[in-house]
């Protein structure tokens, strides 16, 4: 029996919101074949994609008003998974029901709680604000059944160490490398930060102040167990107070990462990069777009390489848990807050933290 | 472990007459990797298609006279599956062979008995007598190495209640759903007739009767375990006779499937749609047959998508046995008459039918 | 657990020395990821292609010097295999490395070790010598990722009887088959010597000797275990004393084959033909490679389509051990002498040859 690797109980994103319509559209999360659709009220709808009576995928018929009418003998589900029509039948079977999952819509995403739905408390939806399209402005993107653990892009986010190397040129140098860092966490964030002051910019970031000189460079990044990790980064000028809170002689940008594991060794990637600088500035949302995604060389495109390398890797030779380096605190954290979650689920008493 | 899904003891269609030539021809039936060619009288010959010395698929060598030469080595084997020579050797191991399965062409197909030959009674083979090319007109087609257990095709063609979604608009209506049907069975056949009286007949059916009116619509499905199934359907006008056996104001057709599991998840569908009117129209002939097979979305490309769809639902949600309807009970008896073959081969004491 | 199908402490060819330049390469062999490259002073360098910090595949990071710098987070190690830098620390963990494995240069191929280091004697490299560019001449090629186990192409390369069968019409014909063979061995090796007296040449050497007349025809094929096959072959006008050792009235060919396995299942071949007639002729040396491997039905290619079929059929079919025949005897000493070093590998007494 292999080791779980994600916690069920939780909220995960399953989807941007404009991607769901009042039409099905299947998805797999946590392993769970999943169909979506929104109902006539706006409200979306998550059914096991599989019909009670002979499994075929509900995603492959067609909705009835709210209701899902099964592809292959006619079967009717309604949005809470209830059969409510059998062909040739009268009497319907009680029993006859697939698993409806709660769902709900917040920060322009449908996040989805594969678990136990008395648990699924509104409340433990991550905070993503950022995301919201107000104050912060990006455009996004998803990579889905991108082929790695979804743990890999957590490690890989929480230290920018890799930025010199797997993003030399652009975000990265040996400034990121050299900087020290600090760690902090509560029961269910962990929150690394790194200052690197008096520094010249990095390519990317001296176009995006516009101005000349040394800077205060900042990368803040928070991650919300299990699956969100949120970097608040930029610049400003050397003296003008950044690292005591004034950043308004700096630009600020903020990465967004929230991951669903589709699958043990799979999983969909929705990502985004927003920022408060030149909110207006449609062509400079889309460059930025491009530069993450773009002709197969884009920054997370870097990273996809890297990260479905290492989960080949590790498929072929087992051993674990990694070698750790001093770099790696902000990853272990995070690991260590999911952990926390799959051992409570099993009914196991997580470690302690406070005997580490 | 895993179950049996398909007896061993039983004739399957290996091949349409027209396909097997003086030549090899390698195909796999319930698991067995075999080389069928037609010898120089005209028989069906059927090896097992590796080599006794290296393994290497005979299929792979050619034919000399009757004999297959294997590509490697040159060993000889005659149609009985023993072997004829082996190079640089005077004496040749009298163990030195192959299996030879039991073959034989009837109705235009090939039959193989892939179990023990000892069995092998051609008065098993299934009628399958529409097929012949005389009385019934039709051309036909395959599907070969379709991804689904050959025993979802049988659940399908037992139970027509999924012409109305499926097959919606052509010959699928709400007349099949809503009208009552009867289950009949013996040893080895499982029989579902539906009659719909005085209906407006679905277009395919208008179509092909000529005349304006209602009529009283047919469907008798016979399932012959544990790999044929026939139904013969059509239409009449209503008032004329047909439910008491005058089809004479009426048109006739039947839909054949013979189906060879290749593996547990795959199979061989060799269907036909076969018919007793217009039958010197070839244009019909052709066109029917594209109305089943044709652009990807013939009347049997959509029964493919869904049945593929279903066994990958299947194997990812290992719930079985299905949950079942009323209407699946021809499928359901059909599923028995399997069961009991292969508790028969397993030495086990079939179920009883009357405790049912 | 799956038996071992090769011997871990051994030379196994990895590379042509001309695909190995100051850049990193990956390979697997035996099962063991490696990235290569040549150092600064010409020596090849081959290490455990995976970090030792979070096994990305060191092959996608660059060189710096004759160090490797890992592309995720930029641990430097060296041609040792040693860990010189770890990000942000300035202690290096002494344990952090990975495997180095000794590699040697010899014969225009690059030698690797896959086993104990300690055990890694550059005298037990094999004669290769024909592939040195000197005396004899020729260009090769390598079957990359060959789909079956290794071992299937040394029975292949054993027994020329397949000559007559696999390639009839350019170098095979009756004669091969016909002839007698002789089969020796010592610790090591093994090797079948066969003489074809007084024969009419086939095609291919008719044209290489370019003289009319009867031939003698000789095949003296040697193993090396566990890897590599070289096969001296020509032929020599009748009567001028070629079984005594006088060639000078013929031609002499060799064909080299050096083949490390990948994984169990598949293995790279690095094959030559090699000649010392007509040496200077480079269109030859072309068309020689060519009738090896050209349009997808050159000699080496008609013996990759039998492999891997049979290689197949091998996985559907676990009848093991192979039924053998008289010509299967050269192939079995090879076989013996594999299974010896595998059995010493695993600390089992090898079986006793005298018994046999």
């Amino acid at each position: 029996m292999t080791e779980a690797t994600f916690p069920l109980n939780a909220w995960y994103p399953a989807a941007w919101s404009h991607e769901i319509r009042h039409e099905l559209a299947a998805r797999t999360i946590c392993d769970r074949d999943v169909v979506l659709y929104r109902r006539q009220d706006g409200q979306v709808a998550a059914l096991e994609d599989a019909c009670w009576h002979r499994l075929l995928p509900l995603s492959l018929g067609h909705l009835r008003g709210d209701e899902v009418v099964c592809g292959y003998h006619g079967l009717v589900f309604n949005a809470a998974g209830r059969c409510t029509y059998m062909p040739a039948q009268k009497t319907i079977n009680p029993s006859a029901c697939v698993r409806a999952y709660p769902a709900i819509e917040k920060h322009r995403m449908v996040w989805l709680w594969p678990g136990d739905p008395a648990l699924a408390d509104p409340a433990k939806i991550p905070d993503y604000h950022w995301n919201d399209g107000t104050e912060w402005v990006g455009e996004g993107g998803t990579f889905y059944s991108l082929k790695c653990d979804y743990r890999l892009i957590i490690d890989n986010l929480m230290d920018l160490t890799h930025e010199s190397y797997v993003h030399a040129g652009s975000i990265g140098d040996d400034h990121v490398t050299a900087a020290p860092f600090d760690v902090t966490h509560t029961d269910r964030t962990a929150t690394l930060t790194r200052w690197m002051i008096d520094i010249e910019p990095p390519p990317f970031w001296a176009k995006a102040l516009g101005r000349p000189g040394h800077v205060d460079r900042w990368q803040i990044i928070t991650f919300q167990a299990p699956c969100v990790v949120v970097g608040d980064v930029g610049v400003a000028l050397t003296g003008t107070g950044a690292p005591k809170g004034d950043r308004s002689q700096g630009v600020n940008g903020a990465f967004l990462a929230a991951i669903a594991p589709e699958t043990e060794k799979t999983c969909h990637y929705f990502w985004n990069f927003v920022r408060t600088f030149k909110t207006d500035d449609a062509e400079l949302t889309g460059a930025l777009n491009r530069a993450h995604v773009g002709d197969g060389n884009g920054l997370y495109e870097q990273d996809k390489t890297v990260l479905e390398a290492q989960q080949k890797a590790i498929d072929r030779n087992p051993r674990m848990p990694f070698y750790t380096l001093n770099i790696d605190a902000g990853a272990l954290w995070a690991r260590r807050l999911i952990d926390r979650m799959l051992a409570s689920e099993q009914g196991v008493r997580p470690p302690s933290v406070a005997a580490e």
